[in-house]
């Protein structure tokens, strides 16, 4: 059997030239423990944009059909190095039908089934995936199972590396995300606070809503206060920010250590006792993080991604992660999106110049298949 | 008895008024563990430098015989908010002769000899000092020992920590300081790696001078490609850095990358999966910590401080570190100081000006005896 099909690559030349296009490629056939996935639905995470549109300029870009070239400005293009003149696939993830499997038996019993999978380059009709990430999706859609893997295990990492760590709070930046829904939903059923910062007040309805009780709105004049307010009343010290950024970050750790230090009797040069602990998860701004000398020496900040925290975190954690997402993949972990494109249609100009945007609930799904 | 000497206090007013003066002042009878110091001799450290002058304007200062008014700039009077109307002590560490002691076995057994100790009000002619931290001098002098905690045992810190850590090599930015000095001999002593950042090529020779395998020169124009090998070379991912302001940690850390990426076979959007761990010690650099989104996700930055560190590493390994000081205290552990002051010397505006530059090799040191 031989199946070809249409499949998305990405290449930046060391010139700074970012060609993203769609070949027709053939796939190998499955082999042990893979699956061939015909890929019906992939949603466009912004961690998928770093590699599929990173900073370049899309304004004045060439487009044609199925193809565009566009610049890779300075100093990213030189920061991309590494990736210079490689033909990348893109997509972390998607849903479709296994139409192909290897010998492997787990692999096997996936034959005809609907599943979730992380095959990397989901911006494709057809995917080599391995069956241990394939997520079988029962009666749900691919549209459902779309987006199962980054953002709900992601969001759920979060919860899991909260309570490794002994915390009973977590802060959350940007919190009106898809992810940050989830979040709100996963801390009210794991007995977590959570404080949620968004910019809109929009957002603070819409968290509200989902019946969040910490919300503070970095537009208002009051923020800080707002912000300071939220963690005494949850003993938030630790928390996740995917703007990465600017001071969204820094904002967190001078709210933490005032809190902390209006609790202290004595004056310390050195600022408060208390550890202080924020972790990066997104680059949302690409500008440099800046932190100010405003919180003395008891923080901590890290960069965070999935794969390590999960490799870190065991295989155990990970499937009874994935089972609680699959058995609420229309609930708690459900996404939305704001429109559909084909493989053509993601780069065509008003989509590409949309969707690297990455507003808040204006995630784009892409159909390979129409 | 009663005993009377002179004291240095800095208070901080909500305007922005900062003074610093010297008073006379009633001191306590020591009472349990306490000993009473007849302090001979007191260091200018830079953690001394945050509370006694802080980011003041000491070129339009009143000066008037043992004291001195500045005004503290804006962003730093509001971010000193704690301490304001505060009347502080200053001068972590020093060294005297005990005159007087509490009841406690630990405080008698220190009658009579000259120790190094940790009052927090070492600008003063006479302080209680906890004896439990108390380290007795033997023959060596009064200004052998005035430093010897706060360097010694923060340069055998990173080495302890880098230890627990499972490290074999160590990065130290600005390290031709006296600590950065003790850091060579120690990491030779301990068959630990180190690369050595300087600005300056006598600070160069000087690390070489002492031994100093990678010393790189962060004035050079191939400075990252110095830095890259000298990491490539030692396998160090994991260091120290008391600048704190600007991108002295950004580069280490971009370096780091760099060089873990040039081991990798495939390109990951990620970044490599190799841990890159910065502590930021010290603020010779007043400004915000500049980080650039060029590392990917796997680092860690965090603030250090030896109290901390200590009480985290446990009573014996503090023991022993001591001990280690004490046997070295002339050799590794010695300290150089460009100028002696007195309390009065301290406040002139010729001595504040120099001094709170911080530059290598010229630190202050007080004798309240004169």
């Amino acid at each position: 059997m031989t199946t070809t099909g249409k499949q998305l690559f990405t290449t930046l030349e060391s010139d700074g030239t970012l060609t993203v296009e769609i070949e027709e490629v053939t796939v190998a056939d499955p082999t042990g423990n893979q699956v061939l996935v015909k890929m019906e639905a992939a949603p466009i995470n912004p961690s998928d944009l770093a590699i599929l549109t990173g900073a370049a300029d899309f304004e004045n870009a060439e487009y044609s059909p199925g193809k565009v070239v566009a610049k890779m400005p300075e100093p990213f293009n030189t920061g991309s190095k590494a990736r210079h003149g490689q033909k990348l696939p893109a997509g972390n993830e998607g849903a479709g039908t296994v139409i192909a499997t290897g010998d492997g038996d787990m692999a096997k019993a996936l034959m005809g089934q609907r599943v979730a999978c992380v095959p990397g380059n989901a911006y494709s009709e057809y995917c080599l995936a391995d069956a241990a990430m394939c997520l079988p999706l029962g009666d749900n859609s691919s549209e459902d199972g779309a987006s199962a893997f980054v953002n709900p295990m992601t969001a759920l990492g979060f919860a899991e590396n909260a309570k490794m760590d002994g915390q009973k709070a977590i802060v959350h930046t940007a919190a009106a995300s898809n992810l940050g829904q989830m979040l709100v939903k996963i801390c009210q059923e794991d007995d977590l606070e959570l404080v949620n910062i968004v910019r809109k007040a929009e957002h603070v309805d819409l968290l509200k809503g989902l019946g969040a009780k910490h919300v503070v709105n970095s537009s208002d004049d009051d923020f800080m206060k707002q912000l300071r307010t939220a963690i005494d009343e949850t003993d938030a010290f630790y928390g996740f920010d995917p703007i990465g950024g600017g001071q969204a970050t820094d904002n967190v750790f001078k709210a933490m250590e005032q809190v902390a230090v209006g609790k202290m009797t004595e004056y310390s040069r050195y600022g408060s006792n208390q550890q202080k602990r924020m972790f990066i998860y997104g680059r949302l701004d690409m500008g440099p993080t800046i932190l100010t000398p405003s919180y003395g020496f008891g923080w901590t900040l890290s960069g965070w991604l999935l794969t390590p925290f999960l490799a870190n975190a065991g295989m155990e954690t990970m499937v009874r992660m994935r089972q609680r997402v699959l058995e609420n993949i229309t609930t708690t972990f459900a996404s939305s999106y704001k429109q559909k494109v084909t493989l053509e249609g993601m780069l065509e100009k008003g989509a590409i110049t949309d969707y690297r945007q990455m507003k808040t609930g204006e995630k784009y799904l892409v159909t390979p298949h129409g």
